[in-house]
């Protein structure tokens, strides 16, 4: 396999990795009769942490940039190399981010199977749509695209500028998997309140596909008419972040 | 002693602390009048992932496999060494089970014993059996088969192909106790909710062994029925994992 | 750019990263409608903990200080050097407690503009105000002195006396970002009842200043009359621990 | 100062940062009208670790035994230095173990100050007894002494056994601070059920002295009838944990 060949393959289970656990915590904080059943917000936050930490260790291969917003944020800040010397241009990226949201989707498949029948004996369709893909608390696509768009910053900018990343072979890899689990508990605990936190184009594009074509019963509508908003508010952000951290350069010397 | 030996006592120690600690705060959780009582389903994450921590600690002269899913895992991705150089054999693999098993028995044994009253205080005999072995949120053996062989892949994919245990030599120790602990912290939270993630055939199959031996007050019959489903579906998902892991050589390098 | 500068950038960037995830939690968990609502102490905890190991993780360059309770404590301890070889002097030291003063206020808006909605919705004026700053849950502005003292005096004496920081160059940095926020949770869970915590003059009053000219929806008032309290028992603190660091150093050899 | 001097100093430090996070924790979450009010068990796991954490850290000097049960759990196991070279005689061994209670009471004194309104609005004296001492939930000195040993057998017998201490010269430093706090968090949520896991006689003689001298309003009695089971059976425990690691010796290599 030649070195693209190998990213593609570490950012599609990585972002598997992700996805199935981390929509795993929602299912289990919010389908019926699961064993962790309303166990909290900070048990979603620390699920999702502990899923990048997961999907980070097992894709250093291609430095872990399992999100779309951390590619592009890369090349935002003038990135030339992605994991494994594999040069920046079209194609890299898109290889990226293809595999970035078929290994989404494969984990929200998996979670779904995992919790095949918590989907069942769940009544509520929002709570189901709520495992695959974040929602807002108050709707407005205005502020809702502000707020993805701070919290995606807050993570690329500490990934890219801070992570040793700024040479262009880096992703959440860069910073290491502990530093990056803490880091997106910190941020979902402290910035996932008004949306949940997609911070991710793939993690929620993904899985709203998935949600779209799997047969779950009584699944009511995707919600495609919020679904833009975590995905142009994070490459916002990913990209505001990897210009901010340009002139940074002496802070990290 | 031999090096046999130290890893059989290695193996037994880990796996006795990790079950003391992991029946343990299930406990303190579901028992009457303790004082964790309804600590939430976080508590009982933390309180495995750290069990796992302990057993990592005192296990390291064996690799610390504590599981006989990593001990297959390893076995079905090749590894011609276990801990302290013992050759992987018939011979090997059946010590490092026994090892394992009984070691789960004394650690859930000493777990009634630091729980003496409360055990006699609970009413409820079910809540009794939940300290010591996994139960289904909603009984399926098929589904909470799958959910098993999902919830253990994870952890010996993550394990043996990411800890540098592909060289055989190593089980939870190669990933580190710590990263170990994150992950079983994440699987729990994640994929814990329709089965209580067995995840390891001996933490559950040693503890119900010591709940039908034991002469524990009103404690209702030990759900053999059950009971084939946290010891088979380990076992899948971890020689699962163990194939999974060969082809994926090159994303480690 | 020069090293004050670079200083200057560092710390303003690092505390207001530090305010924006802090501030944060405490809007998730206080605000109306928010996923995180009332999502307990222990998660607020979590928040400002990760909200410094983002922030010190951001602010290497300077020594990661972010707090004038912090900078004082070095200058007491004797310190020669602060971040970047920046002698210490009273510009540098100004320079320093500027940063974090503005960076802070930079911190508060950013989460003010990310939580907009929910400030709109939430009808107590207390509960915003709780977001920006502190309020003692007993007021009694000689023991709340008291408290705060006590918990900055922990949080300067560790950094200081046993991070390395004695010899002037360090401040949270030089104990690292992990065992920082480490710290910073703990003194929070234990030291965090009866004030909420300040233990940090520009994390208090940087936000307050937001609030007082922000406009934010029936936000009452900035409650001034307590607003010395957790400025000035952070700055006793923190020059108290760096006294008392220094008869300490055959401890630390 | 000499090294006794030092290691005494050292010692007392680090159990008075022990207790006084460690104390607080519980005075957050059960005193009336704190912030932190009714936080759950598993935030009173994470103070405590984390006051382990903090503890360790500032006496690395004396290797941070701030536990009699590990003094004399080193003795047990046969260790010929302390900390600094300090060799195990019977006045070293005193030094320790007085230093440990000195501090210890002096924690509780600081915790009692951060907390004074508090400790004031509290109407249940048994309340302001439990932030000082622990208790058992089932009181039955049998058991209650049981469940001490276990938990403090599981303490020591990781830390001296595998934190490198066999050779004499470590007690919780040899682990290392973070391991230390997790194990201690671990041990809290899985075996702090029934007697709220004392595991350490300064811990909790210490503070009871403290409570008995100190003019707390409405106090009630000190439970001197309890007060030996936190005490002897930490010793029982940490004793036979440090005779269990010499055989043990080979898994360490």
């Amino acid at each position: 396999m030649d070195n693209l060949g190998i990213v593609f393959l570490a950012e599609l289970v990585g972002t598997a990795m992700l996805v199935l656990l981390g929509c795993g915590v929602v299912a289990n904080v919010a389908l019926a009769k699961t064993k962790g059943n309303n166990g909290g917000f900070l048990m979603v936050n620390f699920g999702w942490g502990l899923a990048v930490f997961a999907g980070v260790t097992v894709s250093y291969a291609s430095g872990a940039q399992l999100n779309p917003a951390v590619t592009l944020g890369l090349v935002a800040n003038g990135a030339t190399e992605f994991g494994m010397g594999v040069p920046v241009n079209v194609v890299s990226v898109l290889t990226y981010i293809a595999a970035q949201l078929i290994g989404a989707i494969i984990g929200a498949v998996f979670c779904w199977v995992a919790y095949k029948q918590h989907f069942d004996a769940e009544p509520v369709a929002a709570n189901k749509l709520g495992v695959f893909s974040t929602g807002p608390a108050i709707r407005s696509y205005g502020w809702n695209l502000v707020t993805e768009i701070i919290g995606t910053f807050v993570l690329v900018f500490v990934v890219i500028g801070f992570g040793g990343g700024r040479q262009g072979d880096g992703g959440l890899a860069a910073l290491g998997a502990l530093p990056v689990a803490l880091l997106v508990i910190g941020i979902g605990a402290s910035l996932g309140g008004p949306t949940g936190y997609a911070i991710n184009p793939a993690r929620d594009l993904g899985p709203r596909l998935a949600h779209a074509f799997l047969p779950i019963q009584g699944k009511g509508g995707s919600d495609w008419s919020y679904s833009w908003v975590p995905v142009v508010g994070p490459i916002i952000g990913g990209v505001l972040a990897g210009f901010a951290a340009i002139p940074l350069l002496p802070l990290i010397g």
